[in-house]
């Protein structure tokens, strides 16, 4: 039961997720890259990991290799992510070279864990003496984190405690180290967040309550000053007292998820509202069109409120990620009927993190601009290389984000009425285990993204009775002319039924056959933004379905940055089957104008001096976001101006 | 003869500079801001320097203090930055409390100094075995450049050699020690240029070769991988094959100004050209509207071309004062008769260094963004204080800045003909030594920067016989919808002598009474960026004369955020004698569109749910740019929406 965030026992959380191999996808977007990254990513970071000295930092500690530490006192953590990401793949498919792979490097960890459970392969040997020494600089908890996550993962996907073993004998000693100061221990925490969350699905994998409290722990001293006192690291002010998200992006998200994890093992209502708070300031202030969120580079961190620059714009590959986990856990404890997080999970799933790595899987994206003039492009590897293994981890638990399950709500007359929410369309398969106790498998039948028909059949119920199935209404189908509609076997849902923005629920003893058919309007929308965000002023960006557009140099006559979109001209969608593994692309009647030549050498000029615009009419062509930089290095923009 | 930059023996130098005692700035702008340096910012940072350990830290290696080093190891420098301010304000007019501060602070110098001439509290007692460990990060040499500076001006201005004597003994030991491997030396430099200008101006002051020697060594050893191989230090490319300017700011404007000063002593044909290059591509593709350089946070550097954010521009103020050094020092080199060196030094002036701090000359920015929420405000110090003292120095050296001579150019006929160039407008007096051997006292009779009418009357004249008088006629007065007319003595100059963007050259045998008018045209002006200036689409400032406006929330009932100025709208200026020591405002009939309600808990939104703007009329008032955040904290925009 390879569940990645595993709520089966958590008395606050309302839903439940599925495991990574109950779901197989084969839609045309998500799939290939799940494909991808099994048989090219997985292997490839491996070998990066052995080539970078990663695997031989562990080698040296278990007194294998006679050589210096190799890379930053954090690259364990890449082999952990890189190794959790192993394990999901494993859970939803079997593949022996992985397998050996993942057994090789476990069998390395246990070579490097000390006689006391420790393990830290830049901690050991020579800077053994320095352990714990700067808890806010140098990642300990947060490499120790990623380890326990991976232990949870290999041990969900395979049953085996080989590593589990391993993260519980640290974890321990961690438990041991730090509390409260009232039990003799160390009242502090980590500068790089993660600790918090892993603990919490150890806590999960084994039920040892201890694991938890720890947790709690660490999310409860923070923003006292005990690790720097400065947003920077989330530590300036208690996370229950926080509104806004503050200081280096991925840290802040990583520890939202965790902090969302204790809500849903405890419900404190504090936390909870403190975490609502931060979400929709978040998703309302301090977001990119993208989904993507750390607006500056210095720092790695989220921005002021609406200031979301775009060439600049920073939206690390690894806080989108963050994201998603975060608003997954949001997910998990709602008990609304409002699609936000599914929403905000899809979205940022195809516009930012997509296009963090290329199409063949063996190149990344640090940095996510939302405007380029052909710079910036993906690296096969990062000295900190914190992003690969991130996107490999993601991509290869993925399917388990397709749906959930909820048993009734309480006070609702039929406690034996289950619903399962589907959140995610893809062509693809899902076998659904009931909170009652039924299964029922459900295909999904559609080209989305490329289009909003979905139809969704019952191929199989057992032991099930009525149950509900909830059926997401985007909440970006607002934005479009049209609206969602449906039905089931053929009558229609009442027009209430499939409003943007809440799920359709649909309500019946289901049978073998019975079909939901779905159509999303997919005609493309013109975004803008709110008028605060300057860098967008006269802007607007495209849209069509769950993917954001940009506009890129190979499939446009004219120069990127001087193409003018005009409000009233119609935007046209065609399918391209040979463009970058086939496409949905928009076109449109659109204008040039290139600076008149009396900017020659010259970056200010009165107004009274500048000529009227000199534009040309010209094709606009834009494809999505998150197919860009997968060509020749080009200008891309994804904000264009209004003409 | 305390002039700032001496190049009265430079033989590739066209100009020379005025002594700072010989102009008297009374002016309405300039003149009160000298005035505070002088009486409350020099004995302020006195203050700071004793109650923050920097004076004690050099007590502490003369064996006068009894406690640890405090601070960054570079807070020597910030001491030295002030003594060379002090000794511009010796220079300009007596001042026996700071002259005893100033020898106070000379003999905690000496007795730091070690016995082979090395001085630098940092690395000095339980730090002395560290000396030149870490060149790219600790800024020792940066310090030793500050400390030479410092000298020469001490020196200039009091004919005292005790600093020099400092100054020239560890010179010496650097030369020694830095220089050609070939020659048995260190073939490295610092990370932090400053000690290339410092070591030309020494070699200026002493006539020792070896000081020119050293310091062309230090610019030619740039750009190889020496120092860190990084843009961040201009060392990814040697200086004169360099075309932009790159990475942190006030090191590449530093640098620059210290290749300048060598083009001055050797005539380096390759490295004038680079300078050329670098100081039009800055110019024209990496200056913010201000003058302000150093786009980026990140690195406090410079970004990409046309990469001009608003509100998070960087722009520090010792950045606007490095590109004043490097620009004064431009003009010295240029035979040229257009104005564009001393338009940027004008400009940057009023707009990027002004406004670096607080009209009561008690507080400082040390970013000085062009948008504005209400949150930055200036500080009374930093823990990183380069900002002030550089102000500090910039301020009590201004007066040098006024006028520059030139003799006859090569080829022309009369060779005992002598140049005045009038390079700043502001009301006053100049005393100038002709090189021919003549003087000639220039009074200007204005009301400028507030007014365009300047009167310049010769008062007196010895031994000058026939002599040209050089008056810019700066480019801004182009943008303007009058054109800037002038008379000698009633008869009006030719239009093609007042033509902007060069200098009406009069020549005649002056006499005492003699007076040149000039009208320079003051109509508000709307500034435009370039297109390719994302951040500004949509968007104009408001300049007059050679001042940058802004809006500020204290002259303004409408959110400041929200005004949008139609390009229709008149602009009208009027004096405000009350207002922030006396200003002319800018006012128009402008609208303001608060976000529409729809807006409320949105970032991003289909254009077609969009409202059509609500926008309502309201008056807008703008301020120079200078003076913003000398009132209560509020919004500020320097780029207005249009309408």
């Amino acid at each position: 039961m390879a569940v990645v965030v595993d709520t089966t026992n958590s008395p606050y959380a309302v839903h439940r997720g599925l495991p990574v191999d109950a779901v197989v996808l084969d839609d045309p977007v998500l799939a290939p890259r799940v494909r991808i990254n099994r048989a090219t990513t997985l292997p490839g970071q491996f070998k990066h990991l052995e080539e970078t000295g990663r695997l031989n930092n562990f080698r040296r500690v278990a007194g294998l290799f006679d050589g210096p530490f190799e890379g930053i006192y954090f690259n364990d953590s890449d082999v952990y992510k890189w190794l959790e990401a192993v394990s999901w793949a494993l859970a939803a498919e079997d593949d022996p070279d992985l397998a050996e792979m993942a057994d090789a490097v476990i069998t390395l960890i246990e070579g490097a864990q000390h006689a006391d459970g420790y393990v830290n392969t830049y901690f050991s040997m020579e800077r053994a003496g320095e352990r714990w020494s700067n808890l806010r600089d140098l990642h300990e908890l947060y490499c120790a984190g990623h380890l326990i996550q991976a232990a949870v993962a290999h041990h969900r996907a395979t049953g085996s405690t080989r590593l589990l073993d391993v993260a519980t004998c640290f974890a321990d000693l961690i438990g041991d180290t730090f509390g409260p100061a009232s039990e003799g221990k160390r009242e502090e925490s980590d500068g790089h967040e993660e600790i918090e969350l892993a603990l919490i699905e150890l806590f999960r994998a084994t039920g040892e309550d201890k694991y938890l409290e720890t947790a709690q722990f660490f999310i409860d001293v923070r923003g006292q000053g005990r690790v720097s006192g400065r947003d920077y690291h989330q530590d300036a002010t208690p996370l229950r007292q926080q509104d806004a998200m503050v200081g280096h992006a991925v840290r802040a998200v990583y520890l939202n998820a965790g902090a969302a994890d204790l809500v849903a093992e405890t419900g404190d209502v504090s936390l909870r509202d403190a975490l609502d708070r931060m979400w929709t300031t978040m998703t309302t202030r301090r977001m990119h069109v993208s989904g993507g969120i750390g607006a500056r580079w210095e720092g790695e961190a989220f921005g002021g409120d609406y200031e979301l620059p775009n060439a600049r714009a920073y939206t690390e590959t690894c806080a989108a990620i963050g994201s998603i986990m975060w608003s997954w856990r949001m997910l998990l404890l709602s008990d609304a009927d409002d699609t936000r997080y599914a929403d905000l999970i899809e979205w940022t799933l195809y516009n930012a993190v997509l296009p963090g790595f290329s199409l063949d899987g063996a190149s990344y994206f640090y940095q996510n601009p939302l405007a380029d003039d052909g710079a910036h492009r993906r690296q096969p590897w990062f000295g900190c290389a914190c992003c690969p293994p991130n996107v490999a981890r993601l991509l290869a638990s993925l399917p388990g984000f397709l749906a959930t399950v909820t048993s009734a709500r309480a006070g609702e007359s039929d406690s034996t009425h289950d619903t399962v929410w589907l959140h995610l369309f893809a062509e693809g398969k899902a076998t659904i285990q009931l909170p009652g106790g039924g299964v029922v498998t459900l295909r999904q039948t559609t080209r989305y993204p490329w289009d909003g028909a979905v139809e969704i059949t019952v191929e199989s119920v057992e032991d099930a009775g009525a149950f509900t199935l909830n059926v997401r209404i985007p909440a970006w189908a607002e934005g479009a002319t049209g609206n969602a509609t449906g039905d089931v076997n053929g009558d229609a849902l009442p027009r209430g039924e499939t409003a943007p923005g809440q799920y359709a629920a649909i309500s019946r003893v289901w049978q073998p056959g019975d079909t939901v058919r779905l159509t999303l309007p997919m005609e493309p929308r013109r975004l803008v933004a709110h008028p605060a965000v300057e860098e967008d002023t006269g802007r607007v960006a495209l849209a069509r379905g769950p993917l954001l557009y940009c506009v890129e140099g190979a499939d446009n006559a004219a120069n990127v940055p001087d193409l003018i979109l005009p409000d009233d001209a119609a935007i046209t969608a065609d399918e391209r089957p040979d463009l970058l593994g086939g496409a949905v692309v928009l076109t449109a009647d659109a204008s040039m104008a290139s600076p008149e030549p009396a900017w020659s050498g010259r970056l200010y000029r009165p107004l009274t001096e500048v000529e009227p615009s000199n534009a040309q009419p010209v094709q606009l062509t834009a494809i999505p976001y998150h197919l860009w930089a997968n060509r020749d290095s080009a200008p891309m923009r994804v904000w264009l101006r209004r003409g």
